[in-house]
C-alpha cells in the first residue's frame, strides 16, 4: 500500500551579522571559508525566515522550492548539495530502522517567505539556507545537533551554517580537505549578553554590487593585502572578540567589530577592479558613529557593513537613548522607529553636512537586537493536503 | 663696505602625480617614507609653481616666504630644515673660495606662485618645496645634483624630491637611518615616453579630508594590512612600474597604476578610524575608465587618485580621442578642455548612471601630460630693489 501522507515540519530561522567577517574561499564548492568568522543572531522578532519542508509521494512534479511567493529553481549545486546531505542521513535513519517511512524517497515541497522587504538589501540567504536545512531536519526528524547541520547549511550558504544558532556564534575555517571541520559553534547564547541591540540603516543604492559570491574570489586572486588579513589580522580579531563577548566587553566588542569592517571592505577596494559596496551615506553614517562615541565620551555604538551600503549599528540597550537619540532625530522621517527611541532626549548632535547625507541617503530603519536560533513552529506554509498556503 | 645688493634666481617646477604611491613615513622628522614610490612629472605648460628666491643684507625682516600673494610662515621645522640644509652648502662654498659674496648669511626672501587654482585641490606641496630649494639652489650656485638637492625638498615634503626631475621619476625610501640614501633619481626623461597624457578631473569635496601628513601617520599606526603593502606589495609594483616605462608598456604601467592606487586606498579604509580620500564621484570616474578600457578593447587609460578625490587619468596621446571623448562628451559643460578634445568624436559611451554623477561631481578638468623637471628663468617675483613684483 503506498503511502500518500503529506509530512509537513516548519522552522523558523533568523538573519546574522557578522563582526568578523567572512570573505573568501579556499573551496568554492564546498564554500570553505579562507577564515573564521563570528556573527551576532539577530531577534527573529524583527527579521526571519519561515520555512515550511514538506515531502510526500503524491507530489509528482520533483523537488520543489518557493520563496516569497515565487518559484525558485532548485537545481543549483547548493540547493542539491543540502538536499542530498539531509537525504542520506534520513536514509541512514531508514536502514537503521525499517518501520520508518522513507521519507528519503519522496519528493521535497519546501515553501519560504521572509517577515522583511528584499528590497532592504539584507543579506537573506543565511536565513534562508539556515531555514531550509532546520526545516528538512526536522521534516526527517533528524538527530543532529546544530554543529552538524551546520556543515549542511554552510553548503547552501556559508555565512548560513552561522544561523542554526542564536547569540553569538563562530564559523570555525578549519583546515581539512573536504571540510568536516568547517562547521559553527556558539560562542555564548543570547541570554548571556541579552542587551545587545542593532539599529539597521536601510541604505537605497542605486544598483546592486558585484555578488559576495563573485567578489570574495575576485578578491581572493587579486587583492596584495588579503593574504595579511587571513593569515595574520582576522586570528586576532576572532580571539579579541570571543574574549570581548564572553567578558561582555562593548569596548573592545566595538572596536573589533570597526577594525573588521574597514579591513573587510579594504580588501574589497584592495581587489582588481576594485569593489566598492559602501558608498558616501554609509560613509557618513561612519562618521555618525564616531561622533556619537566621541560626544558620549566613551564606545557607545560600533558600526559594520555587508556586502552593500546598508550600515549596522550594534548598541548595548543602556545606550539607546544616546545611540538611538542622535540618530531618530536625524532620520524622523524614516519608517522603523518604535516608541522607545521616538521618546529620547537627543543629547548628541550631528553635524550638519553628516546629518543631510544620512536624511537623503537612509530610506527606513530597523530596530532589533540579539536573539534565538531556529525555532520549531506549527506554522505552516504548506496545507495537510500539499498546497501551498497563501498568506 | 657692506654689501647692499639683493640677489635673485627664479625657478619653476613641476607637479607629480605618483603611479607608485608613497604612503607612511619611518621618520617623520627626517619625511623618511616606509617605501620607494615612482611619480609623472606633469608639463609645466598646466602645472607649476614658479619661486623667486633672493637675499639681502639689507632685508632685515629676517627669512620670509609670500605664497601666492600671502604671507606664510617660515618658523615651521620643515622650511626651516631646507633653509638650514641650503645655507649650509651655500657656507661650505663660501669658506673655500673668499671672494664669494656671504649670501648664506643674508636673510631670505622668498615669493611662490602657482599657475592652477589652490581650489582645484591639487597637492601644490611637492612643486612648491622643489621650487623652493631649486630656487635658492640657484641663488646660492649649488653645484648640488638633482638627486643631491631632492635630499633637501624631502625635508620640505616628501613627494617634492620627486619633483626636482622631468619625466619619470623614482624616490628610493634608502634604509639609512640619517636618511642620506632616500632620494629621487630618474627612471626615464620625458623625452622617453613623451606621448604619456594626462586627464584631472577636478572633483568639488564637501569637505577637505585628514591631512596627509595625519593620515598616513595613523595609517602607520593602526592599520593590520600596511605592513604587507609595504613588506610586499609596493616592491613588487616598484619594479613592474620600472619596467613597464623602461619598455614604454602602456598595459602593465595602467594595470600597475590602478591596483597601487587602489592599494593605497585600501591601507586608508583600513586605517581606524577610517580614512576616505576617494567619494561616489570618484568611484564613477574609476567605473567609467573601466568602461573605456572594455570598449577599447584594450587598456588605453588608467586612474589614479592623491590624498583627494580628484581622478587623473593616464592615457597615451594615440588614444586620445577615445579617452578623451569618452569624457568630454559627458562632461562638455565644464570647462577646461581644449580644441583637439573638444573634436575628437565619441566611439565611447559611459552609461547614463555613471554620466549622470560625473555631470554632478566634476567642476573642471586639466589637460596635461608628461614633462620636464626645474626649469631656471628670468622672470621673477622679486625686483631688483626686492620689493616683490605684483602680478
Amino acid at each position: 500500500m503506498a503511502d500518500a501522507k503529506v509530512y509537513r515540519a516548519s522552522t523558523t530561522a533568523p538573519v546574522n551579522i557578522a563582526v568578523v567577517k567572512y570573505w573568501g574561499k579556499r573551496d568554492a564548492k564546498l564554500n570553505l571559508p579562507t577564515n573564521s568568522s563570528l556573527s551576532v543572531t539577530l531577534s527573529q522578532a524583527d527579521l526571519r525566515t519561515l520555512t515550511t519542508a514538506s515531502c510526500s509521494s503524491t507530489f509528482t512534479q520533483g523537488d520543489s522550492l518557493t520563496l516569497n511567493g515565487e518559484s525558485s529553481d532548485v537545481s543549483g549545486a547548493r540547493t542539491q548539495a543540502c538536499f542530498r546531505e539531509l537525504r542520506a542521513r534520513r536514509a541512514a535513519l531508514e536502514a537503521a530502522d525499517s518501520s520508518l517511512p522513507k521519507l528519503s524517497t519522496m519528493p521535497l515541497k519546501i515553501v519560504s517567505e521572509n517577515n522583511f522587504p528584499t528590497a532592504a538589501g539584507l543579506a537573506s540567504s543565511a536565513a534562508g539556507f539556515a531555514a531550509l536545512v532546520q526545516a528538512i531536519a526536522n521534516l526527517y526528524e533528524l538527530p543532529d545537533s546544530p554543529s552538524q547541520l551546520s556543515l549542511i547549511a554552510r553548503q547552501g550558504s556559508g555565512s548560513a551554517c552561522r544561523s542554526l544558532f542564536g547569540g553569538y556564534v563562530a564559523w570555525r575555517a578549519g583546515d581539512k580537505q573536504d571540510g568536516s571541520d568547517s562547521m559553527a559553534d556558539l560562542v555564548a547564547p543570547a541570554s548571556h549578553w541579552p542587551n545587545m541591540r542593532a539599529l539597521i540603516l536601510v541604505v537605497s543604492a542605486a544598483k546592486k554590487g558585484v555578488s559576495s559570491t563573485a567578489g570574495m574570489q575576485q578578491t581572493v586572486a587579486t587583492s596584495g593585502l588579503f593574504q595579511q588579513r587571513i593569515g595574520t589580522v582576522v586570528a586576532a580579531n576572532m580571539a579579541a572578540m570571543e574574549k570581548a563577548v564572553k567578558q561582555k566587553d562593548f569596548a573592545t566588542f566595538a572596536e573589533v567589530t570597526m577594525r573588521e569592517s574597514n579591513s573587510f571592505h579594504a580588501c574589497c577596494a584592495d581587489t582588481y577592479p576594485p569593489i566598492f559596496y559602501m558608498n558616501d551615506v554609509s560613509k557618513a553614517a561612519i562618521r555618525a558613529v564616531e561622533a556619537i562615541n566621541a560626544q558620549a565620551g566613551k564606545t557607545v555604538a560600533a558600526y559594520t557593513f555587508d556586502a552593500g551600503p546598508n550600515c549596522v549599528v550594534y548598541y548595548l540597550e543602556e545606550d539607546a537613548s544616546a545611540v538611538l537619540g542622535a540618530f531618530s532625530t536625524v532620520l524622523a522621517g524614516v519608517s522603523g522607529w518604535n516608541q522607545a527611541s521616538a521618546g529620547s532626549a537627543p543629547s548628541i548632535k550631528l553635524d550638519e553636512g553628516i546629518a543631510g547625507i544620512l536624511k537623503d541617503g537612509v530610506s527606513r530603519v530597523i530596530m532589533t537586537g540579539v536573539g534565538e536560533g531556529p525555532m520549531k513552529t506549527d506554522e505552516y506554509l504548506v496545507a495537510e493536503d500539499g498546497q501551498p498556503i497563501a498568506r
